[in-house]
């Protein structure tokens, strides 16, 4: 059918790149110096793994707050590599796999792996992967061995691999075991300064005018959203906005459907997550 | 058999017309400002599926206490999109499915959505869906993953999608994982002004005379039913009357029953509904 | 083998005459007024889902202590229906069935029942047919879920169906989330008084002498049992007779055993049942 | 191979003689009045089913501490009806047997018993047919369920049936659910009066002389094991002994083991069984 | 393979020399009083199921701290018996079996020991046999449950069966409704006294000269290590010597590696067992 | 495919030479004392298999935190015996292995050894074997439970065995019952001193000069990280350096890719390891 038509444009080994571009469809927005830095950081582990021999298995956690841009970001620096193999492994393409039809999905992509040089391995949500839920603490046992056992097995001689995970339960992973298991943690923060949320406003031009676009921030200051108190420069320190630019961007299309009004729907929606 | 020839009646790919009207068949009453509001929103969150090219995936909740007409609202507000295809993901047609095959059919709709340029899903009592029972708090939980998965999947290129779900447990939600999947949530409330519940006698003309449906509604606000104390307006701020639409017409209906003693019926059944 | 042979006399459809006959095996005896009333009450239910078109569906549960007549009851008022489609849904013709087959079972029933213009389906024993033991509050959820289901699906366009279930344990239905389910409920009481008590014992001739049997029942006056103290009228208010009218029945037979001593025997088991 | 042999022997319908004799291989020892009467009480349920069309199911439970003599006792009744159908339904017989063969293997004695006018059906030791255990709780709830329900069921029309139970474990019946499933319960105590020891031991010829059997008696009179203090009479009421026969059989043998010194090996082996 | 090799040389029925010697490969070290009074124990029993029609079925319990020499002293009593049929039933020969595999392998045992007129079985570490484990509780239950029936079902008319069964959890027996089961229980105690201790090590020859075994129990003398403080005699009352003679003996092999320095090695593992 | 190909280069019987290189692939640093004396342990416990006929079997057990380095001695001490049979068991070959699959291959490798006069299995990492969780407490109790037989079975006659386990978990095996299973215990400790530290540094080069290193250390020596405050000699009691091997290494070569900042980037790395 249509899904298995799609699935077949990818080819089963080499560079997942529609898959890549699937997931960072909004592109990626530099609103704030942490996007860059969290960039560059990824871009040294990419050269620890094609030059160091001693190192040829590294593991990176990307975890933040829901939406906060964890997948883009994989994705990114992955498809930014340039290694002749790039995979995601994503919970999307799983939905009603059995806990065994998961392993071997997820063991056959390290398998096809160690056949190239240099790979990246995107290893998406662990949290779905392992079909994680806070009620009674369910998951599958097997998913998450097959996990730990990959991401600790050195490749055979000759062959790079860079893991590179995600997850919003930082500390349900230390729970189930995971903790010691990754060579590096990546942080990836929400947004919380206004100097940011105004970037983004900017960039996917909410606004017709600079105007409208600076009265909304100023509605948003004075609400003490962002918890600063001088003119220009917010710290974010104690601030109220914590919001993933995932979730931003969704707000930002919501208000746009009331052009009359999207300064209002906008603030009015910023102000109303439980912040 | 004769429910397969009955589900031979739709056609697998477009619009379920018949299961909708099964699930509205009682109507719409316009009973209070607060479901013209929520026909409104939803008409909205159609709109921005067609538009907004940035947000082709938006899923929306619609909970309240049981027989508040959440499903009559989700299929009216889905009827009203006129998008190509319109699904009701419903567990009545469910009834001996084992959890995968749950899975499947589930993840059928959705896949069969993508085929189409503009697709809503009505998702109907999430709670009946995953097998969910307080005690010992069971639940499917390939079921639960499989809809949290789906309702972050994005559609591929091209296609935009509305999910509607349904469900009276909106806390449960929120312990089995379920807080922060929905783009927007809407509350439908219960009945619970003496103004909506005249409203809806007159519409179902459960009386014969208006003098009759006057007394009915007197008693009731004797009661002290309502909370409210003013003879024309009554806010319902501590109003004791709590019933579902579904609920009310329920009790309309018994009470037709005596024809010399509708009044007493309906307001004695009201005042015992534990009120 | 015998079994098979014992049901294939059953026409598959139609109504389930040999089956309701087997639980009303006894009769029903008009020992209290509460017994005329819950027959009137199952004739209105009736009544409105031959008459209503706005309810199609009407479910109620026959509760109380274990051995008050619920099952009888329920036939009754089914039987009385005189509608083309009566069955009775009850474990104990579904011994060693699997979950699956258990709910295939239920659910054929209903779908039969939809062929029928009106129909009746007495659910007896609901405690029995989910597998519900209190030890580790262990039942089948899955049974649970086809039931909760069924219980609220409305039947296609054009077919009514009244649910006349049962239950000894009510407040396990609240807590497995049965609660609402049911547009009524109707409690079937023990027997409590000594004139209903003397009216059993009459019907079922026990004793061979008027004589005798007063002075059974003076006997149990005297005793205190029945928590009155005016002589002839007793209210039952603080009794501590509490007998199902089928443990009853069963205390009668053992009493008939031994003829020169009947009144001893019956006086000394009732007397005698932690009352 | 020879087990199968063995039960090729026993005719799969009517009165499983060989299998009544094996677990009264040691007979019935008279020792005590309460003997007699459990048996007498045992007759009259047996004439209840012959004679009365009201009742032609009844259900009776035989508990008592491990050893006590129940499933001797329920063995004898059943043979003593001379019924046309009488059968053991053992977890003897069901070694290995899966959840879903020992419901079979149980449903199975019932439906024959249907076949037969009059039956009796000694179902013995529930606690090791449900698998029972006391560590976590847990047993078998599919048995349970089956045995719940065939318990209560009715015969089909013309048929009569007596169920006798046994159970060690009273209290857990109660816990399971089992409570109120019985018309009537007999307790089977264990040997606590020194009169029925001496009774056994003379029955059992452990002693050569009467002396020496008169002088192991005064040696647990004078121990107090038997709580009484008179010299002729002991009444129990405080007594510490409480053996079951099957274990007193058992003491029994293994003090014949040494001929010189059975006395002494005898009052060792009671005092020391934590009396 | 080898193993099905190995074990072809075993006939079905009958001695299982192979085996039974294979756990009693060191032999039985006499070193103190206790172990005859053990091997007599086991003797009279198998007297008495020689000998008393009365009693078939004699199971006895050897139990004691892991590695006291339960399995050797059971395969020793059973292989003095010199009866027709001896077996061992252990999980030695069970790894990776199902839990049916057992039930059935375990059964079997007992089905051909009912061909024999005269049969001993060794059930060996009931513990793991049922797969037990402390965290959770967990064992299976399928096993325990074919145990319990199977030790205490009578074999058919004209055999006679003893049942030697071994555990080092005689606490968890009881937890697990293990209780009652056995006729008769022995405890084979650790190692806890010097003179004991000096006997094993004399037996073995572990060292050349009798001077220097002699210096090395003086140093465990002087430590204070066996509770003692007499010259020759020490009565092991406060020893806080407790070694199995299956540890011991491991402990020797170590310090026999180094010839220079049994003394020491051997005193100071002794010591340093947590005593 | 490639990973089936990889595994039929090694041998199904005899040294599985490349799967030991896989693990020693960064070689055994010298870095302290305890390096050679485990290495020495390991030596005489070959030697005790090789020469004692009492102790065929030999367990032990190399604990320690993760990534001190168990897997590569053990690996080590195997490969130094030069006996016929070498293998290793490992979870990294049984990715999405069943229970009863893992349960087989760890089976089949004890039998194959059984076919050697003298045989090494390394068995790693137990957790990961057993499906460890500390969530939930889960584990594979069949896998468990097989792992115990196996490590206490004898060979047949005639054949040794040396059994080298290695756990990062050492409490969590005495929770689940493996205490008492292993003849010995070996405790690999993490770096805690300055001195094994530069001794690492110096080995794998990671400075380009002596000066560069020295200036690290003392960097690290000021930060007060391992506890001693002389300047020559550490002695680690109280240090807060506490880390395996294969962190140490994983951190150098992360630090190495940043040639201007080597020292600066290992300091920082490893006083931010939360020591
Ligand atoms: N600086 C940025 N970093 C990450 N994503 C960005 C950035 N700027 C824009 N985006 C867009 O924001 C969205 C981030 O969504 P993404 O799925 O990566 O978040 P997430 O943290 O993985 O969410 P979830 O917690 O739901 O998995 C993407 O559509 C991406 O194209
Ligand atoms: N304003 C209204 N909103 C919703 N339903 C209405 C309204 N007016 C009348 N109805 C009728 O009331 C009934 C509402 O039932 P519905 O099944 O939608 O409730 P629900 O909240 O989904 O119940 P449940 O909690 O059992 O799922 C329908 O028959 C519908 O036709
Ligand atoms: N007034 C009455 N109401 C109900 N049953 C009656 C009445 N009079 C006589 N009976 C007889 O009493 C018996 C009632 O048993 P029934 O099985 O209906 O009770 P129940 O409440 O369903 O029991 P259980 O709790 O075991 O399911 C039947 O045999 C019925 O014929
Ligand atoms: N008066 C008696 N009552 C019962 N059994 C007796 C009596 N006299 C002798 N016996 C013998 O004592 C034994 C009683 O064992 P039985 O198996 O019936 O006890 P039980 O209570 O069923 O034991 P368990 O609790 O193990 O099931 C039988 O061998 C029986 O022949
Ligand atoms: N007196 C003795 N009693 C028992 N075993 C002895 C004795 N003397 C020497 N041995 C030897 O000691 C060893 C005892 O080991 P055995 O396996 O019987 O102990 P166990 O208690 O069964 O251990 P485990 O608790 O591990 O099952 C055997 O090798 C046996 O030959
Ligand atoms: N002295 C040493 N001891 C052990 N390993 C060393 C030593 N010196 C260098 N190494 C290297 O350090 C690494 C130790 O890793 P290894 O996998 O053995 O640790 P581990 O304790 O088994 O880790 P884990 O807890 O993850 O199983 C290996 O690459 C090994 O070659
Ligand atoms: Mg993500
Ligand atoms: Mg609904
Ligand atoms: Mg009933
Ligand atoms: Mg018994
Ligand atoms: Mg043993
Ligand atoms: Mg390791």
């Amino acid at each position: 059918d249509f899904m298995n038509a799609l699935e077949e444009v990818h080819p089963a080994f080499g560079v997942a790149e529609e898959e890549l571009q699937q997931v960072i469809q909004n592109g990626i927005i530099h609103y704030d110096t942490v996007v860059d830095e969290l960039l560059r950081s990824g871009q040294l582990f990419v050269e620890q793994v094609r030059s160091s021999t001693r190192t040829p298995l590294v593991s990176v956690l990307l975890h933040g707050p829901p939406g906060a841009g964890k997948t883009a970001l994989g994705a990114s620096i992955a498809q930014a590599s340039r290694f002749p193999f790039i995979k995601l492994i994503s919970p999307d393409s799983m939905v009603g796999f059995s806990e065994s039809q998961k392993v071997n999905a997820i063991q056959k992509v390290f398998s096809d792996s160690y056949k190239s040089p240099l790979s990246v391995i995107v290893v998406d949500n662990i949290e779905r992967l392992i079909d994680w839920t806070p009620m009674g603490a369910r998951f599958s046992n097997a998913v998450l061995q097959a996990l730990l056992v990959l991401f600790a097995r050195r490749p055979p001689k000759g062959r790079r691999l860079l893991i590179l995970a995600t997850s919003s339960l930082r500390s349900i992973l230390t729970d189930i075991g995971f903790a010691e298991t990754f060579d590096s943690e990546l942080r990836v923060p929400p947004i919380s300064s206004l100097a940011a949320l105004e970037y983004v406003l900017r960039e996917v031009e909410l606004f017709t005018s600079t105007e409208e676009r600076r009265a909304a921030v100023r509605t948003l200051r004075d609400s003490g959203i962002a918890g600063g108190s001088g003119e220009e420069g917010d710290d974010g320190m104690s601030s109220k906005l914590q919001i993933g630019i995932k979730k931003l961007l969704s707000v930002v299309e919501m208000a746009r459907q009331e052009p009359d009004n999207v300064g209002q729907r906008l603030t009015g929606a910023l102000m109303g997550l439980g912040m």
